[in-house]
């Protein structure tokens, strides 16, 4: 097998970015450095793909998108407007869904395929806090997301906590006391279910509503057909149930359909409420409230800093984590709205903007 | 500007693929040919980009898909019905969108990027018959959909005539007369719209239902949005209207939402029916009888026909058409099936296999 960028920069304990500045004749490096550098390149017999670099030389104007899954229409959203965004700046956009396998995450990372375009943009769903060294890539890198905190990256995210603690209050004003969660992932401490249902449990405590883990709904997968099994699930358990919050609007969508199968009244018996505000929930029936995350902003800036990282010169800025408002947009399915009438905005999450703090520098 | 293959091409009055192939040393070539082609290239100074080759010769085990919408329900499940297909023969699939741009669908053919990957499947929305001279190229290709036909490549199309009249057809055998079109392009000749409203006449005909120009709506874009308005549209003029059927799902779902925000009811007062079977029609209220096209036997089609050009050797295989079985499924919004139901197969029309008869030669 090859030897890799990564076999030198173990073999020198340095990072990755470190062996590529050497490779490529970056100024600012310490005499010691480079030479352990060098000498590890010498031992491993380390060579440069040549003619990958000479490709990349010369830019591609072309960056990579990686997703988890396009079928999920978050995502076929997201890459849309990465796209828009990309094309108004004169980018072209590659996208690679990776199916939220740890195997294919971690390949888009290798850099076995960075001399493709000239940088990425990557919202992981199964790597996790313990993958952080492979996000220290020599490559221009945006993360996505709230799987990993704390990569050498600039990193987009949203306000999940506030966000859904909001849309859980949206329900409470209206009156409703047995609020279901639809996608919640039992024992996980990362990630948009960890946090969409640690706001749900500030909102409780917020209302003086008790906890009851009877109301809260299991589902793996983030799908309209998981959303459809966990609603049917929780219905058939018998527990009383008068206002739902799903994680997500696809699974909104799913226990829209099974509360219609049931012939269960949305508003009048059992509210809800989704989380992306993805186009579907403007002409569902009855159309679903839902958070919006700030996805266009999302798109926007994750552009933005990518490119500024693709074209920078001299010294590298500091990483920022940059977090988009989210706003709860209410419709007829929390009853905000009569029949017909478009969403309205019911409540603002302000976002904002902080350095990265690099975890392990 | 740098000379491409095709300046050598045009110069030496044989195809791209013609030139490609003296390039490279293709032995079944007439002398004649081949010294015009090399005329053409001292000429002009034509220089075949060595570091792109050196990438070339080493497969990279990937292909392009090019389609035109993500945010279009439908390629974002053909996507990724393509991915899952490569996967499972062990490639990896970048995927572009075009956004049905003349520009990005004729870059996405010039073979600029061609050496990114080991070939294209191509989904085309605004290129149509008087383009066919771009899909002459020197990579292997795989054409979907129904604007370009006789290209020199494997093409994957639906049965969009028999499958759009048996949709119709079922709308008649529920008794209903005043059938609305949600979709249509006036004046076009090719794509998916022209076949499907002929389709839709076909089967009035049939029925001895004279054919109302009142009932077709328009709708440039075939999302949900555009669907909400065309039927609100239609509905507003006053035009008796007992069913819809709607070109494709997204217009569909928009048309229903339209449908209930004036409070119509689907199915009793007007049956509807879409086109695509995306994920959203089995949950959306009430679920929504469509025409599943073989979205998952095009992509794997697709994928094989590709990967067989791409691993071919000796003399290339005559190009083929292939044509999936389509189905329609009948739903809540055609009375079909009862409240929380899973769809019936209510009708199949067969496709095939046939040679392509490559226009121009």
């Amino acid at each position: 097998m090859a030897v890799t960028m990564h076999d030198v920069a173990q073999r020198a304990g340095v990072s990755i970015k470190t062996v590529s500045n050497v490779v490529n004749g970056y100024p600012y490096i310490r005499a010691e450095t480079r030479e352990r550098v060098e000498q590890a390149i010498a031992h491993l017999g380390y060579r440069v793909n040549v003619s990958a670099r000479n490709l990349r030389t010369q830019r591609t104007g072309m960056f990579t998108l990686a997703v988890p899954e396009l079928s999920l229409p978050y995502f076929a959203e997201l890459a849309d407007s990465v796209i828009q965004a990309a094309d108004e700046n004169g980018w072209t956009v590659l996208i690679e869904q990776t199916g939220a396998s740890r195997e294919r995450e971690a390949e888009v990372l290798s850099g076995r395929r960075r001399h493709l375009t000239d940088g990425l943009i990557f919202s992981p769903l199964a790597l996790g806090p313990d993958d952080l060294p492979l996000f220290d890539v020599d490559f221009p890198l945006v993360v996505l997301g709230e799987r990993v905190f704390g990569a050498p990256a600039d990193h987009v995210t949203m306000n999940n906590v506030a966000a859904a603690r909001a849309a859980t209050a949206h329900l409470v004003a209206l009156g409703r006391r047995r609020i279901a969660v639809v996608g919640a992932h039992e024992g996980e401490q990362v990630g948009s279910a960890a946090l969409r249902t640690a706001g749900y449990r500030q909102a409780l405590e917020e209302a003086g509503i008790p906890f009851d883990p009877a109301l809260v709904g299991e589902a793996g997968l983030w799908h309209r057909s998981t959303g459809a099994e966990t609603m049917g699930r929780l219905l058939d358990s018998g527990v009383e149930i008068d206002a739902v919050f799903a994680l997500n609007d696809a699974m909104a969508l799913g226990a829209l359909h099974a509360l219609h199968a049931r012939r269960i009244d949305v508003p009048g018996e059992v509210a809800l409420i989704g989380f992306d505000d993805i186009d579907d929930v403007r002409y569902s029936v009855p159309t679903l409230s839902s958070v919006d995350p700030g996805r266009e902003q999302i798109a926007r800036t994750a552009v933005e800093l990518l490119v500024e990282r693709i074209t920078a010169r001299g010294e590298p800025a500091p990483f920022r984590r940059v977090v988009p408002d989210s706003r709860i947009v209410g419709r007829e399915s929390t009853g905000d709205v009569p029949a017909g009438a478009e969403g309205r905005v019911v409540g603002i999450q302000p976002g904002g903007v902080e350095p990265v703090e690099v975890v392990g520098r």
